[in-house]
């Protein structure tokens, strides 16, 4: 709340001072020595920024929201990794989503009738694989991200250009609503910042940063996500775009995106296999304790997830599929997708997902899969 | 004409005897200690095909056709180098053509309306930069390519999957009649052969063959064209594929091999950008001296070329491009599209390449530019 006290300024501040209370214990050449600018020691100095700092207490506990300073163990681990990371967050919602394992979807404002069902199948699918879906809740491709991830009962974040306790658009006021309930809305902005446009751009770094990856649907060329992808490159994270005709105005940022080096995203199995595989395993984690959860909630407790693969809907690929696997030596995908006549890749790459995530198949590197000794 | 004699043995006999004709002036056992079967020794040193030949060489007289063989200096460069090229090419039209740089555009025989104008846009601007435009004249995207390539008044390469003479399919008659005037048919199949099915993938690797690069427009996962691309990233042959909505079925193909690194198609620039550096001396040449030959037409013998650059429709872009370029320190392109706002990066690329083939801009590796000092 310290006016002309920045980002990169205040990191310094505590860096020199050990505690942010020790900065406001500073007097003003103390301050001064430690590098900060006359002006802005007096700002710091006089102390009138804690009367907005108790209204903000107010206002946080009226909507129940919270503030994660980034020494608070829930602090998204990958956002504290960035050049400028907000040294607060304010968190409107399940706070815990903060260490989930997010991806980044994004794209224009006045996306194609296209571009919003690639978006919506896309956010769904890859929610309903374990996903959070974190966007800026703009019009057009960022709120059907958002409401498919939610529809899917899968994870979603919102990054705010304004306070948590603002909507922006005013129409997305139901879904930021749903999101403060069922996901996240989290801000660096103070509560009742309005929607300064300024903001949405400095917004933009927090959505790739807290993300594994951040994916584009649809732009144009010098578009919004066009920046937010440049800067997710810049912060070392993957760039995934949706490729689209190249008639179409609103392809084009995604395509140039893939020329330029972003990986092409035909399924959300495109993501997937392109995550860290830590990150992969986790997902496997998460789908396997998933599957369990629903397994107990069986009326036949016998009925296991894996006798449901076996023979349930999927079961001819998977069956297929585990008659060509052995426990002892890896097939290379490529091999089982020539074995397979009939199946289709990506209803290969289906299947083994499903195998692995129920602990029946495992993949090792190069794309090769095991079979896991099952008694 | 030899029954059983195919592109493999045909070649080991030449090799093992120096000319065709001392294969047919050996015995059979000369034939067999060269390592062929007793039947087809027998088949080669009876002479039998002697009659087929004259038959074939009377059909060629006919239609105005040629026999190309691999030691005729016309023979494509680039086929020579494949793992089997045809001994001898049925040749129908420009011969010349054969010796020209060669862009394949293959894609599905049922494509979209997209698809359709796709190709034809991609055909009509890479014919016009000077690539001669090779397809297998089947229906849809093939027939397109070909179409617009003799539209923009440039060259195109129909390949065969049976004789010169035939035409398949049937409503391409007057097409394929174009083609034999104003363009080039060629096939490996002797005269009057009809079209086998089975031919058609045998002659994909011709089209491939002659190419620099072969440019996949729409089709399926596991269609003709994905097959000549295999082949032709097997021959060492640049791949291109121009994507669209991952929601058409068409387009799943050149998305797949995008994803597996096939370049990415936007415009025309796109295959030229990716061709090796003294294939594009030779489009720079080729449109100078194009370029010369408009301007020798022109009334006003003084207005020239380098002065429409200057003064004419895409003037604006390439005086702009001149006021930033020196002939003394190459500028990245990247700096060019950061210093020209207002101009797309695609606008400034077509300018560059204008000035290039004016010979006023001199490219240098790194995507650098340097302004050539004029007098």
């Amino acid at each position: 709340m310290t006016p002309g006290l920045g980002t990169r300024t205040a990191h310094q501040l505590i860096a020199a001072f050990k505690t942010p209370q020790a900065v406001f214990r500073a007097s003003r050449s103390e301050l001064e020595a430690a590098g900060v600018s006359p002006g802005l020691a007096r700002s710091v100095a006089s102390g009138c920024a804690f009367d907005d700092a108790v209204t903000q207490q107010g206002k946080l506990a009226e909507i129940g929201a919270e503030l994660v300073p980034v020494t608070d163990p829930r602090y998204p681990p990958r956002l504290k990794e960035i050049f400028d990371p907000p040294p607060m967050l304010f968190a409107r919602g399940r706070t815990g989503l903060l260490g989930s394992l997010l991806l980044g979807i994004v794209g224009t404002r006045r996306p194609t009738a296209y571009g919003t069902a690639a978006a919506s199948r896309l956010a769904k699918d890859l929610a309903a694989a374990g996903l959070g879906i974190v966007s800026g809740m703009a019009r057009g491709i960022d709120t059907a991200a958002h409401k498919a991830a939610l529809e899917a009962g899968g994870e979603t974040v919102a990054v705010f250009g304004c306070g948590v306790d603002e909507v922006y658009p005013a129409e997305n006021r139901k879904l930021a609503d749903q999101i403060a309930q069922a996901g996240l809305i989290v801000s660096e902005f103070p509560m009742a910042t309005p929607p300064y446009p300024q903001n949405f751009p400095i917004r933009n770094r927090i959505i790739s940063g807290m993300s594994a990856g951040v994916l584009v649907v649809e732009g144009g060329e010098y578009s919004g996500s066009a920046i937010t992808a440049k800067l997710a490159a810049e912060q070392g994270r993957e760039v995934f775009a949706v490729p689209g005709n190249i008639t179409s105005k609103m392809s084009w940022g995604p395509n140039l995106l893939i020329k330029q080096g972003a990986k092409l995203v035909q399924e959300w199995n495109d993501v997937v296999v392109e995550l860290k595989p830590e990150d992969r395993r986790r997902l496997v984690e998460l789908c396997r304790n998933r599957l369990k959860l629903n397994e107990n909630e069986l009326v036949e407790a016998n009925d296991s997830v894996q006798s449901s693969l076996v023979y349930g809907p999927a079961s001819g690929t998977c069956r297929a599929l585990l008659a060509v696997l052995k426990p002892d030596a890896p097939v290379p995908l490529d091999h089982l997708v020539e074995t397979l006549v009939g199946q289709s890749p990506s209803e290969i790459i289906a299947a083994l997902f499903e195998l692995e995530m129920a602990g029946m198949v495992r993949q090792l590197p190069g794309k090769s899969f095991l079979k896991v000794w099952l008694d």
